[in-house]
């Protein structure tokens, strides 16, 4: 067991209704920006409950963050965020959209930074605007985290950068708020959260017994649930389950002591960045191929995975592997994700020299063992084709 | 799935030669109490290793906080932490000094408050003093929760109470620090942390697949580590774990969503404050007796703990609830620890007949169905011996 520091002040109101505690969370002596995506929450209940519970607050609105939240949109926003001397931003949505506003509140409180410097690590800053969190969609853990992941348009690059600045100071989880979502945005959420629990999970043993069975219970639990959650919004219970699964999945917890991986990630960005994948769809086929690619180095875990997730039983440590990898393929297909490049319309050779190419210029390797040089990452990508 | 909030900003700093970090968490401008208990710290490495890690602070000492820590003794604390002026303290113990300090700083902050009307609820208190935790017995959770137990000797009474002005700032976690516990404290901590686990899960069931899981996960691994934790000190992956679950079995995230019983500590704390027996030791034979009074209430979880906990299989469900308890109660008898209050010198009689009485004054009911009346918990008392 590896030593670790864990911290994670957000403050969750989880349940139904409560949107409606929202007021006893906001600073009444600052003017708030209302920051949200493309106008789903107006299709639904959560744009009229939120407004309700903003009435006397000075509140200044802005939609219009997209998927995978750009530099160039943030950067208009941090400009009204200066303007209007906003002192609080109410991120109302799902990962994009929070993502976004730690940016923003990083940079806005940063006036001297270029916000690109921040998201690359290249200029330090000090301190973040305070968030709030509305969560609308469960998949990326943003609302309890304090990483934010950024894409710029003009260059097709996407980073994730962290500081504890970054912790929303509340999230309010009412899985209700998924009612209205479309099948293949509960999908991705599945997908994320457990492959999320997968990168800090399927690495090598290091005597981590609980965390290692904490991650498990993610893993079941998101099985357990995946179905009713994707095909019945009634489903409160399934759908509550879902949601918490997947903040549980990335709020620091599964990081204590234990050995991460994050390839899958790192390859999966460069995948949006070229060619604006969702995220979950870059993450299930480099999952599925660099379990394939890695299963020596990875061997024991995914057996122990396969035992007590699968409750696969008997053969060699080859074979279970093998089947763990299987089961978790089988998992994804059947909630419809795709687990093959081929499914989307890209050059896969194309992608693979690319990424090669990125990752050499920036002399990067990744992996548990931090022996995924490019050339390893371009090979897991051929063979997600 | 129930409704809940989760709030906890204590932030863990976990592993080998921690210590060394603590003067990183300190504030250097206020003075400081060292607050601990009997003097065990100076057999180790703790007290030399905090003393290093305090040098070039302003630091007060005030040992001899006792287990089963009183309001008499915290009393003087308090007083000596006003005329110090002392501004941060330092809790350097396990779950009775943490418990102190927490008592300590929140009537240092209130003095107009009585501090026994703190802990029995009698009195609002508005914020406490900071609190840091060196923890050297893993048991309790005191270091990452916004509880705290007091005791007051001269009306032999134990009652808890919470704030979240209670949350210790950081806590430092070294498993290294057990190494020279006796086996008796090893064994009472695996209990405590098994039992926390029990009271937030051997209820009902409510649709809450992953806090079920999540609780299996330290049940599970607890098992797995007892006997190594338990009798090889030097075995720094087993104390690891079990430091790792007692903190996790009481840090807010078995609450989440569940339905919680509570009824063997109300039961429990009335022995110990009668009879001086040490918590575990207390709630041991309360569990089991309450496990096997309230079976049919508690079958279908009963029945799943059975099955995913012990790998029971089989049999219909009265009897995987027979066999799981049992499991349970062979599992602390192997460890040492006894599950029959006749092992203890106390007139078991006379014990059920006080607790039916103070619980009628007290007009309090327990258990996750609010039908634990005075009387049943003399029943469970009886059953106990």
């Amino acid at each position: 067991m590896d030593n670790f520091t864990f911290y994670n002040p957000t403050r969750v109101i989880f349940g139904k209704g409560a949107i409606s505690n929202l007021p006893g969370y906001l600073p009444s002596e600052q003017t708030i920006l209302m920051l949200y995506g493309g106008g789903s929450i107006k299709k639904n209940f959560v744009y009229t409950a939120v407004q309700a519970a903003l009435s006397g607050f000075r509140v200044v609105e802005f939609g219009g963050i997209s998927s995978n939240p750009d530099y160039e949109t943030c950067s208009q926003v941090i400009e009204l965020v200066l303007r209007e001397k906003i002192g609080f931003i109410l991120a109302v949505g799902g990962g994009s959209v929070i993502d976004a506003s730690k940016l923003i509140a990083a940079a806005a409180q940063n006036p001297q930074v270029d916000a690109w410097d921040i998201v690359t690590k290249k200029a330090p800053f000090n301190g973040a605007l305070p968030v709030g969190v509305v969560l609308t969609l469960a998949a990326t853990g943003s609302e309890m985290n304090n990483i934010s992941v950024i894409s710029r348009l003009s260059t097709q690059e996407k980073f994730a950068f962290s500081s504890d600045a970054l912790f929303p100071r509340f999230a309010i989880l009412d899985p209700h708020t998924t009612d209205s979502l479309p099948v293949n945005q509960i999908r991705n959420g599945l997908v994320d959260a457990f492959i999320h629990v997968g990168e800090q999970y399927m690495t090598f043993p290091n005597h981590n017994p609980l965390v290692d069975r904490q991650a498990e219970a993610i893993f079941n639990t998101l099985i357990e649930v995946a179905s009713d959650a994707l095909l019945i919004p009634a489903n409160y219970n399934a759908r509550a389950a879902y949601m918490w699964c997947a903040t549980q999945a990335l709020n620091g917890h599964l990081r204590c002591g234990a050995v991460q991986d994050w390839a899958t990630h790192r390859i999966g960005h460069e995948l949006t960045a070229l060619y604006g994948l969702a995220h979950a769809e870059t993450l299930a086929p480099i999952w599925i191929s660099l379990l394939r690619y890695k299963m020596q180095d990875k061997l024991e875990k995914l057996v122990q995975y396969g035992q007590r997730v699968w409750n696969l039983q008997g053969g060699n440590q080859q074979e279970l592997a093998e089947q763990a990898i299987a089961k978790t393929e089988l998992f994804f297909n059947r909630i419809g994700m795709p687990t093959h490049l081929k499914d989307y319309n890209i050059n896969v050779e194309e992608a693979a020299r690319e990424i090669e190419h990125r990752f050499t210029e920036r002399a990067v390797v990744w992996g548990e063992r931090q022996d995924v040089t490019p050339k390893r990452s371009a090979e897991i990508v051929r063979n997600a084709v």
